[in-house]
């Protein structure tokens, strides 16, 4: 879009070791998406007071801006989510994660609104992450990537939404980390957006959920072939410990009945137990196959940093220990959004942030949503929840003089 | 106690590998405890109709037996325990497992009862496993060992039982895995006991434990050190590997609130974080030393075969596809408890078993516990539960004609 924005990294082509010259490699050094460059002139000060420079940001547009800028709408990704939200996946080749929710007619409808999804920091489909090429040593970052924050991953969506041009977004969306970007989005940049739509998350990551993310981690510390973060460099990936990383998670993402209901002790390919360690029942399948298909598209240093990420978000804690005080001077509209079967950011995390809001007189509707799918809930078909999104944003843009479709303004 | 009960496996010397001749694999060649060797001559028939022989059962008393062996209370230890119920470890030097409920006074009062507690088959504490020696291959058994169930953990426990000479016990009682097994105690040995208590237990294992067993048996398994199961040939153990499925475990033994309210977000060591992959938070650090304590006292591959056999377990399923067949005739008084935050096991589990019992018109009484602690609530310190086991033993005790403490019968 601009004379910045290339579609592949020449430095990613350089003389460091490029063990697995496949998609999903290809996806760090030449995304597929957009990409903004920006220069060492033009550093991104982190939270942990280093700076990153220079940097990249990945992403994806779905619509189109209009004159004045605003119909822009952010969507912030989860933990191993990307910029491709309404586009078949350059590795996996499956539809966008969010087409569900996002598309023409969607209720975050792009014929109306300028859709915006980049690859978060720390990432590892285009936007600078451990896996990218460092300056510094002409090789991966691998563990010389600084620690981030998700207030860091903001800051670099700030500076893409900069870029473009726009001045004030007309939402910012997302669910599960998506969310808290939502939120520092809300506390941080309150001139920067009319509406904010937080959904399945929490302002301040629970020890439960550190501890899983803790887990997750320490198995792939566990495995040989992580060499201390620089496997790049030896040619090997710790795929057999991100797997595990990624099973352990995947529990955590649906609910205790979904599981019943899916897979309960149904068997797998067989009529009887088989005495031995195969994988006997469905559920055991279907967790070895979410774990080793994961690992053909994701990075496993970008695993660790992002999960730090999110044990470090307390908003509350950065906010003198009182959450109202993020939002204190907001005008900004919100609509909170929970799933009563997530355990992984329960109800009572988003009630948090409506107490919050409330407490500074903040406009926030909050709706919890009546599903048995956990918290993946906001990835899935549930009618409730695209209209009350389909409502709070047709609401919030009639109200902000944005056409209805097939309306004019 | 009798000729054939010797307190040291002469197989053990052998020939095999023995690469950590540390306390743990003494106990697994030279248990500390009393052992009962069955013969070659007395096999073990498995579920999965191979036969166990010789086989030996490790296991501690406490207490004396009545003159008329009508006062023997069986307990059955849950995943990680042993037969350690009151008494020091002999590896660890901890209190016994149960000493908050076992022992002279306490609900399961040893003034009063002889108290029997074996090592399971399948353990790694003398009672016959996968840690132990192989005759046929002269060198231990690894994956070797039989795929075991619960059912044949009951049956090497019979053996012992008779093996004392006690036809009926008065109480068979176990949490978790342990009440898995007083349940097939009751189903399938139903004039063997009085009474039995299942604590925190299910009649059948759910998809999502079975998950959690999964992600620690691939965790187990993608450490490099694990060799198919046949570590001890290379003078290596699997220990990061079984850390990290100990960790994973541990997070499903407490309760969302248990871990908020002991942790919450606690720096461990340091005022700041530290933007590293140190175990900044409390949680991190108390999840690592759960991890590497652990590998110093179990064997990886007692673990894949004790998690296996208990998703296995399926009272149901092995009773016609109806519960209440498991039960029908018998005439133990059983006493069901559970524990309010024990999402591993929760309430509707125990709820099944008491609907099951009700159905055959067995004589049952349930009680919830409204605990913060999680599953673990049945190892803490729980007066309401100490106070449902006395009551329920001594009222048994009573109806039985057995003395109370201090009278003469």
């Amino acid at each position: 879009m601009s004379s910045n924005e290339i579609s592949a990294d020449p430095a990613g082509t350089g003389p460091f070791a490029r063990p697995v010259a496949d998609a999903r490699h290809n996806e760090v050094v030449s995304p597929s998406s957009l990409v903004v460059h920006f220069p060492a002139s033009e550093p991104l000060k982190l939270d942990c007071e280093q700076e990153l420079a220079p940097f990249a940001v990945a992403y994806q547009t779905y619509g189109t801006l209009n004159a004045e800028k605003s119909n822009a709408i952010l969507i912030c990704h989860a933990l191993t989510g990307d910029q491709h939200v309404h586009n078949r996946h350059p590795v996996t080749g499956k539809e966008g994660w969010w087409d569900t929710l996002v598309g023409p007619g969607k209720p975050v409808d792009t014929n109306r609104f300028f859709v915006i999804c980049s690859n978060i920091l720390g990432g590892c489909m285009g936007t600078t992450g451990p896996a990218s090429f460092n300056p510094a040593t002409r090789r991966p970052y691998g563990l010389d990537f600084p620690v981030i924050t998700i207030a860091d991953m903001v800051r670099a969506q700030v500076r893409l939404v900069d870029h473009l041009g726009i001045k004030q977004l007309f939402s910012v969306i997302g669910g599960s980390m998506g969310g808290m970007q939502v939120l520092e989005w809300a506390a941080s940049y309150k001139d920067r957006l009319l509406t904010a739509i937080p959904i399945a998350t929490a302002a301040t990551h629970s020890a439960q959920n550190i501890a899983f993310h803790e887990v997750g981690r320490q198995a792939v510390m566990a495995d040989p072939n992580w060499r201390e973060g620089n496997y790049h460099a030896f040619a090997t990936r710790p795929s057999a410990g991100l797997a595990v990383a990624r099973m352990a998670a995947h529990i955590t993402y649906l609910s205790e009945k979904a599981l019943q209901d899916k897979f309960g002790r149904g068997l797998q390919d067989r009529t009887a137990r088989s005495f031995s360690f195969d994988a006997d029942f469905k559920i055991e399948s279907y967790l070895r196959h979410q774990g080793s298909t994961f690992v053909d598209r994701f990075d496993a240093n970008s695993y660790l940093y992002i999960t730090r990420a999110m044990d470090y978000f307390d908003l509350e804690a950065a906010h003198g220990g009182k959450l109202a005080n993020a939002f204190r001077g907001t005008t900004a509209q919100f609509c909170v959004v929970s799933f009563t079967s997530d355990w992984l950011y329960p109800t009572r995390d988003s009630k948090e942030i409506v107490k919050a809001l409330n407490a500074v007189a903040a406009n926030v509707s909050f709706v919890e949503i009546e599903s048995d799918k956990g918290h993946d809930a906001f990835l899935l078909e549930e009618p409730e929840f695209f209209a009350t999104i389909r409502g709070f944003v047709n609401a919030a843009a009639a109200k902000h003089g944005l056409a209805a479709p097939g309306e004019l303004v």
